[in-house]
């Protein structure tokens, strides 16, 4: 392919992705009344990979990871945000979701979004070391996030504590660590409320 | 030092770098009247990072590039946003600055406290062929912003064209591809106007 029109299919991208900043989550900033977008979201995931990575139960590529909290929500562009705790929603790969990662991602020159695609279909699969810690680490953003906001989403939609433990026990397959310091977070929450 | 400490570091500095959403840049997202914040702008970049590396004019370590722009604003938490076009400030290395990346690099354990500060002492500097490319792709987002915003800040602030190529120069020193089409763009762009 020439190199121009290559460029070109790569910028189109970066405009297109520019719309994750309109995608607003459930999740409010820390302390905060203001609802977090995406893009946002998923900036404040990779500073949370550089930082914590050394707690994964098991060894990561952090570049890898990176790259897929980097990603792992673009096809929300299409698809829109869903809410962890929405239980009218199957939350696993919805048809949806692949249809606006073949979309977003394809507009990229074909062997990147090939490698997009894998990359964000390994994170949604969670079967990877690398996938187990990415997702721990997106399932733990929000918690102290609502910590900080009396509860947040858990108060707003009355999620009973069973649910919120079944939708985060994930975190400990990327790190128990990290898991057994968010349970007593919660713990120590509960017994304030 | 005990691991529970040091993990209370950690995330007391995730929960402080919460900020850099609040900041807010003169920019303004592709065709449109919402300004962008550093968060969303550092995540941009990001990703530009991922899609553009092979045009680096040398190779790059895009680990090290990814870090990068993920903390290169970090330090305008306290030292607030500098405007590239603002006469009145000295844009390199302010003393503000470095003290932010004291106070808030700081807050992480003592060995990741020197290695971020040591990235992003790196990328100010701009020597290395991985700081020479991050910062031209911190140089191209605004750019492609404010000509999807009919001159965006250029406009706003009366920038004259020298100025404007005078500090969007350093992207030739990243990346002479990218420096071409950038050229093209404004070239095509000031036609427009
Ligand atoms: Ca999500």
């Amino acid at each position: 392919m020439e190199k121009l029109s290559r460029l070109l299919m790569q910028m189109e991208f970066i405009k297109e992705i520019d719309k994750l900043k309109y995608i607003q989550r459930k999740t409010k900033l820390f302390n905060s009344e203001r609802h977090e977008n995406d893009a946002e979201h998923s900036w404040h995931l990779a500073m949370m990979v550089m930082v914590l990575s050394e707690y994964s139960n098991a060894p990561v590529d952090v570049l890898k990871v990176l790259k897929m909290v980097l990603i792992h929500d673009i096809v929300e562009i299409d698809a829109g945000d869903t809410f962890l705790y929405d239980t009218t929603k199957n939350h696993t790969n919805t048809d949806e979701e692949l249809i606006a990662a073949h979309r977003i991602f394809g507009i990229l020159p074909e062997e990147q979004a090939k490698d997009f695609l894998e990359i964000w279909t390994e994170f949604e699969n969670g079967e990877t070391s690398d996938a187990k810690f990415a997702k721990a680490i997106d399932r733990l953003e929000p918690i102290l996030q609502n910590i900080s906001n009396q509860g947040g989403t858990w108060t707003e939609y009355n999620v009973p504590f069973e649910v919120v433990y079944e939708k985060i026990d994930k975190i400990k397959d990327g790190s128990g660590f990290l898991w057994d310091h968010v349970d007593e977070l919660i713990e120590e929450f509960r017994k304030k409320v």
